[in-house]
């Protein structure tokens, strides 16, 4: 966490509103930068073929549902998947696959693979 | 992701928020319009013989309850149905009904289906 | 859905917004007034014995859980009642008794019935 | 629900907001002094030992979890504990204990000691 | 809950508002400070290495899931680990590493220990 001046002076520009579906989200560009493919990258770093509308927020706006974004936006902050018990492994497999996160997609397929394993198990008894 | 001019144009008018029972959604008029006979659609597109009040913040209300549309919304956004365990397959069901959804309709009855069969059979075991 | 000019013209005291214990609720006096005994329709239709207190933004103020209105409202919207498996039907019964729905309390006791017996039946396995 | 001329007149401090740990409450006064004993009942009472900041929005401040406070609200409000199935019952007598209600500390320990000796049955089995 | 002069004149400084990943926190001062080695202590005491970007609301910023804050929080509060069943004790663990609170990786890591031995078990059986 060592600090220079220029990141400082740049502090202001650091955070960036998202409004998924109209829940707000707040996180740094640094996160959303983590994957230079990945649809997020692209939209604040004001690719010419994605339209960047803001809200009278200044938040960012998705037309995708917030409840499947944190374990989207926890990829990106720490690299791994976690996926609370209510929340359908497959509502975050599409978002994954939208926000075009390929290490992501992976990592939840091989998630939906393990849990479907298992059930079978217990199926079979 | 092609971008044309008219399309950015028309940007202001691409937002559409909702008021489902006093929960806040936003989402795209391409969205809203994917099922034509749904009534989402019929809202948006001024239907005569709907009323379309909106709220303060320009948001369409709808009288019905807001924890179970994110599946509707989404159904719309990506063609496929896709239910948190904790969310009741029947309270999903009727707001198909309501919004008037064929194909979801359709999916959610096959959802409730196969998931009294299999309650079924561990019952029986 | 058919619209006569009347309704239209009083579109603006159709939507009623409730603050249920700091939750805030949006529906519409027709869905309120469907049970004419119970204590919401009472509420909004003057009655001198109930006080009728208004929040900051005209939200009828309940002191009771927001968490269990949604089965209440949702009842008296379409006549079902839908009860998402985290919630505690106790707490819901609680609530019908006191906005005092006599349908709704019907219900909620034998679905309280039901799921004891089937307690039951795995305990004794 | 009998309402005399005192009760209207002083109807404007009836509600009383509360926020805790950043989340909003609304109940009544009535509520809160239930339980006289109860650090809820003191802070509302202006207890001269216990500060009683608010925020900007005329809130008592109380550094809990909001998660926890909504059976402790509702046992206030009357007289059972309803316990949602997701809700870990350890973290609602923690508040039950340091809002220092006695009843519900009793009630929430007899709640735990019935949920262990079930589960143990299970693992025996 | 003894209160000194020199307490009640700094009452204004004894809120902080917490933004971690776009939902709002409130607590004391006093609790952030309970483990001096945390981020959170740092944080508010202007650890210089620290950058503390403040939003509209004058919330200090996170670059983190709330949705995983409350067990933390609840911690420095109580010195409990308090997991409800639906939350991910992967989830917390991250945050509790990220926010630097030693002995609650301690707890989480045997909690999720204590976890695995369980299901190991079931599945053996």
């Amino acid at each position: 966490m060592e600090v220079d001046k220029e990141s400082v002076s740049t502090s202001i520009n650091k955070w960036i509103k998202l409004n998924v579906g109209g829940i707000l989200f707040m996180t740094s560009r640094e996160t959303l930068l983590k994957d230079p493919n990945s649809m997020l990258a692209r939209l604040i770093d004001g690719d010419s073929e994605l339209i960047s509308d803001k809200d009278e927020n200044g938040a960012y706006m998705i037309d995708r549902d917030g409840k499947y974004f944190p374990p989207i936006l926890n990829f990106l902050r720490h690299g791994k998947l976690i996926l609370d018990s209510g929340l359908a492994a497959e509502g975050v497999l599409e978002e994954a696959e939208f926000y075009n996160i390929t290490h992501l997609i992976t990592l939840v397929k091989e998630h939906i693979q393990r849990r479907d394993q298992q059930t079978s198990v217990i199926d079979n008894k």
